[in-house]
């Protein structure tokens, strides 16, 4: 028992890893369990951190966590960089919004109006503006907006250097597949799986299907736009991100499907919309088209604290669309309830507990949760989490 | 020199092992040197076996090989199923030609009606028996007319078979790459390398590339149609080729390129073409994106028979958009020539001594071609074709 841990992550993803890096860095002992790191949404994911153009009507605490893991990022990317060596591809050039049609133009409005209108950073621009910023814009386009503050990063560079992290961190990365919680032996339990926390939890994790197409641009060079480009085009709506490596990712379809396959129809739509408001990219290699499932849930909001009934259990997952911009506040706060058993108000929102208790899945597939006692090394808020099977039920909300 | 083949074939594409195949039955001792057999443009080709569709103004020589090939081919694949047990799919359904708008359906005609003046089977389609034959033809498709002798066979499932009958037959295949015709020591060679015939032999080969796209139909099943469908939409030419296991071919793009990377342009095009043309498209999976080389000729039409200056140098390449169909002419008459000396009349508008004769690459490059005597298991016309390398040019010319 003196080896056990204090703490298990279950999930290799941005979530996961940046969870057990920043618990290994307060001096806890982390595992973390995944046969393929860094293999689920985050592989398909475009790395946008939009806080403010994926503000949408309704979504008003969703949005005010986007914008404070947004705030995190510069820092926790330094950070990341500096322990590791490794770049991930922050860059701040800035999101441009833009309208295709006419009636793009005016659906994008009525939103830019509402981001406005919470306070969020857009900025209209003439069409000339507009131009100057990217003139490889398809003269078409009827106008945009700039998101100053919506950045972007590489998921697939920022998966590699948080695992580095997390190892110099001193935490233990175990390859291989959590099929029930009763299978892992940690005073705490961190739930990270993504789609997998379903079958782990029973919590209303579903796979949101998305589509996306990779692009290069040709002949070795950087592609020929800058900015992050989110658009309407004839009733499309897509986005183009640029990597400094010449990638363009080009996505993404929202489906309601669990399936991985790559269909002709959402290929063509993406590539249809890429070219109506960028040109120059039907130029560009088509290097990959893939698919990948986001961990949706039904108000569209991660689930981020301990599981009702579940003593020592934690969920960090239903991070749908937003989980690389979500991974820097997602660990900051996981790792300070984890230590210090302390709930940030942020997090309130995004309890578990505001969805039904799950069916006893738990004490069902799950009997052997182990409840030993806490050693020496571990802090107070670790032993309770993981020892109070007896507790009553809110004391296991921490909110 | 008793092991001195009596043929040596550069190329394992269907041209190159249905000539070796054709040579071994002959009693020829055969070897196929091929680093990588069906690798080149046949992995590409969807496989249409078109000479009625493929019947262009002012190529009336081609069209009466492709003809005449195309004539062969049931026999021929009934032949090398029986040969190898493998199945190679060819199928009769025969194809759709078909315009999408009135001016598609306009330019379409024109060309049916060029087919239908030299005699070919075209019979145009009201729309009613249009869509009586491929209900899942768009409702917007304007006109067709089938070419009902235009059939289909799997060029990825031919060159298997191809090779397993030319080596069961006798023939060798060497896994190594011809740099040089002064490798090769054989009393014939026939250069059957596609593009690559262009740096050995210093023909006017070039290379045509060509994008292709690979659909599925989704749950496993056939597509939903069963024709060869060939359109214009929007001006764009399209085919789509259905597969009994489900696999749909969409091609092709005619580029005067000699890379092989896949553009979104190409991709884009093809798959808008294809979904206009057949809606349910939209909903196959996408699994291939492709592009290959066609060995391209000044003349569009192949390069068949002896090389001037290059005693017992055969050339069968430069069979542009038309490798598979012209496969069992190609290997017939070939091997013909091989055995008996003789040119059939077929074969002589398409001789190599039609083009300008090549700069002196071949005695600078390839200065040390064997011409050592003939053994008694060689036909006379192998011998000749192998060992007179002072006779007049044309003596060589064989036409």
């Amino acid at each position: 028992m003196l080896n056990r841990p204090d703490v298990a992550v279950v999930g290799a993803g941005p979530v996961g890893l940046a969870i057990a890096w920043r618990c290994a860095q307060r001096g806890l002992r982390v595992v973390v369990h995944d046969p393929a790191p860094g293999s689920g949404a985050s592989h398909v994911a475009a790395g946008m951190l939009a806080p403010v153009a994926e503000a949408y009507f309704g979504e008003h605490e969703l949005t005010g966590l986007l914008t404070a893991s947004a705030a995190r990022w510069p820092a926790f990317a330094a950070e990341l960089t500096a322990a590791t060596g490794l770049d991930v591809g922050y860059r701040s050039e800035g999101t441009l919004m833009v309208g295709l049609t006419a009636d793009d133009l005016a659906e994008a409005r009525r939103l830019w109006a509402y981001q406005q209108g919470i306070g969020l950073p857009v900025t209209p621009l003439r069409p000339s503006a507009l131009r100057d910023r990217e003139p490889a814009l398809a003269p078409r386009v009827r106008g945009g907006a700039l998101a100053a503050t919506d950045h972007q990063v590489d998921p697939r560079r920022l998966v590699p250097a948080l695992r580095v992290a997390a190892e110099r961190a001193g935490a233990t990365l175990v390859p291989v597949a959590v099929r029930s919680l009763s299978d892992v032996d940690a005073h705490v339990t961190v739930v990270a799986a993504g789609c997998g926390a379903a079958a782990l939890t029973g919590l209303p994790v579903r796979p949101v299907k998305g589509q996306v197409v990779r692009l290069r641009a040709p002949g070795g060079g950087a592609p020929g736009f800058r900015h992050v480009i989110r658009g309407y085009a004839d009733g499309e709506h897509v986005y183009l991100v640029p990597r400094d490596d010449g990638e363009v990712v080009v996505g993404a379809t929202v489906e309601e499907r669990s399936d991985t396959d790559v269909s002709a129809g959402a290929v063509l739509r993406l590539l249809r919309a890429a070219v109506d408001l960028l040109p120059e990219l039907a130029e560009y290699d088509l290097v990959e088209t893939l698919a990948g499932l986001r961990p949706g849930t039904p108000d569209n909001a991660p689930i981020l604290g301990p599981l009702a009934g579940r003593p020592g259990v934690l969920a960090a997952t239903g991070h749908h669309r937003h989980g690389i911009v979500l991974t820097p506040v997602t660990a900051d706060l996981i790792a300070e309830l984890v230590v210090t058993g302390a709930t940030d108000p942020l997090l309130a929102p995004f309890t578990p507990a505001r969805f039904a208790t799950p069916p006893t899945v738990g004490p069902a597939t799950d009997p052997a949760t182990p409840a030993g006692p806490a050693t020496s090394a571990v802090p107070a808020a670790v032993a309770r989490l993981g020892h109070d099977p007896s507790a009553p039920e809110k004391e296991h909300t921490w909110n």
